[in-house]
């Protein structure tokens, strides 16, 4: 696969600057993934919703990847942002504002469902970008020993990414599968997409992802 | 101020779907600021460093914001990226393989001298992108009381970046003045001031930002 | 106040070692603290829950304090302990197994309806020992701006020291008033309170801290 | 192996009240251990130093556990708490007053020689009690891919306890080896013993963990 995001925008030099600085290494993944499905709720699926938009296709390559998941037994844990109701004091809110209409209890924290997740997939409540901030969410992969994180969800240049670098910066390799992720605007989706390759995570072809998940199966029935 | 920065590559409609998210909010500014300045050591200043390239204008904004915080009596403070010799076991250095010549005790990961860091500025040595990661930056600024985080340095759509989403995730206005960023290539700063305009900080001109701590020196004086 | 707490346990020059050591220093008190009330609820409260023990006294004391703290303006946060129902994937539960009762919307993971909380109140919903691990605690004391932090409840070996301890990390001169935490057992309660009084937090009595508190509210209104 | 730490305080009932509420279980051991070196540093270990105290026991123990974790591959980390010369700002050492003296690049902080530290063994500096807080001791486990955690050194009351605290919070089976950790006095080192082996962690005679490192190298070599 060659990686063409955020591409036009490079002037001429910029590649070599970044394979001078060294970016753009690839991960050994690992034997315990797990993955993490980021904010993929009503208020970010739901075009409807002023902080939603249309991510049906994202939802339904996600949707393989979970099943190629669970066929392999790695956990799946879902993210939603949520509020308490009335003004919380968070200092986020005074620039993202539009996130303060997510409260706890409304339709738009539900995760969305037309996601595959089952009850006993652990949803994480966060305040903030990251799924890792502020939440149980490394305890959990830990207490779980996964050894590897497949990010995908909403939005590119916002949770997913923001996720995404805490990821890797808590010890994971960590993947993130294109067709599984989504974005408001396809600018900021695409320089993100590729600062993550660059910097963060292997930004792979879902199919490449479930491939690998398959492995995994077949390594355990052997 | 009018920013642009990422404009370009927006589409019809984009600015529309961004202002219905209520993105764009601007915070408040706090009455005890702090700056940090992040990696402008010489493995990121000096354009002969594989990770460098030339931040020179860069550096002397910073410090003229710098000189503006000492005459306000805010705390400055500085990182740099900085790894065991040897084969340090980072999960990120896999990455961002370059990253990985930022050996402690190397002239590369000595904070630039052109700074006008002065010996009492702590110097936060950190292991990955964000500032707070790993690193004591957080208990640092609760410990000095302050309420409001200025960002300056490198890169812009690196550790700056995940140095800002940190800061508001953990409470901080955060404030990033336009000139005092600087990074390897244009379309992934551009991009990165979009983001962070929208959802994390305040991107202002420095000039601005240096007669905010002004007015902060007036009313200490007073 | 002399604490004697632990005390008839220390041997002979084990005061001298402390002293020696510099322990036991304390804190300027700031302007602007928060109340954070630990695990008052019903599964720690209550003498019929497998996990509670009878704590009426250090909940009537911690009322007195949150009024003080309410007309002083201070924000009050509680804190309760809740797991997925199912078998959550949580390493400490293996170690507290008792833990694993107190489930999302049972009655077990209620606050205690004696306590004094107001609707506004947040809940911090946490899974481990600290109030800070793995939680927005943090993050909401920073948008706050608190410089001070009141430690109170249940209990004081386990999730109210655990707190203090990360409290003071974390930069927060910590307070903890004598008559508002509890514990199921003196002598773990006595050996906690004096590593607190001598390590971590000013551990002093009840009416010191309302005292405090009363003279926010005097400065607040002259 | 019969605990009796801190036993001869608890009360009639107290053995009931624990068992009752389910503390005192034990983990699974994993597959692949790491082992941290909690401040075995000169101003912890040298009686001559105000906050030392002779360790020279739980040194010796602490070196055949060494011995037997190189033996089965097992990464071995110290610590050492450092602080930057001059008055840093830094809430905690208002109480631990003495720690101020631990300035980075003294005598004080290098770890003891008596120890069978390596050269490529990393050392974590850390400014608080946790070995956890504000460094990258976590993300060099998940690099590892760490599944359970050694707890050695000093102070068992301070920064062991608290290690402990974070280690199992963050999701690893925690072992803490008797012989292996010491105090500056006997009555607070039962307390906290106890405390660990009754909620957090498992408190084992360091033979029964040299005997499981080495079951890990018989199984690797096989």
């Amino acid at each position: 696969m060659e990686l063409k995001v955020g591409s036009p925008d490079l002037e001429p030099g910029d590649d070599a600057t970044y394979a001078r600085a060294g970016f753009g290494g690839g991960f050994a993944k690992g034997e315990r993934p797990a993955v993490v499905v980021v904010d993929f709720a009503r208020g970010f699926t739901d075009p409807a919703s002023p902080t939603g938009s249309d991510m049906t296709t994202a939802i339904e390559h996600t949707n393989r990847l979970i099943e190629a998941a669970r066929t392999a037994g790695c956990p799946v844990v879902f993210t939603t942002i949520a509020y308490d109701p009335g003004t919380p004091e968070v200092t986020w809110l005074r620039k993202a504002r539009g996130m303060a209409g997510l409260t706890v209890g409304s339709p738009s924290v539900q995760i969305d469902p037309r996601c595959l997740r089952e009850p006993h997939d652990p949803v994480i409540v966060k305040e903030h970008a990251s799924a890792f901030f502020g939440t149980a969410l490394l305890s959990l992969l830990v207490s779980h020993g996964a050894d590897t994180l497949i990010v995908c969800g909403a939005t590119t240049s916002g949770c997913v990414r923001a996720t995404a670098v805490d990821s890797v910066s808590a010890g994971f390799p960590t993947l993130v599968p294109t067709e599984c992720v989504a974005d408001r605007a396809q600018a900021p989706h695409d320089a993100s997409l590729f600062d993550l390759q660059e910097k963060y995570a292997d930004v792979e072809p879902v199919d490449d992802l479930i491939a690998y998940l398959g492995s995994l199966t077949e390594g355990q029935s052997s």
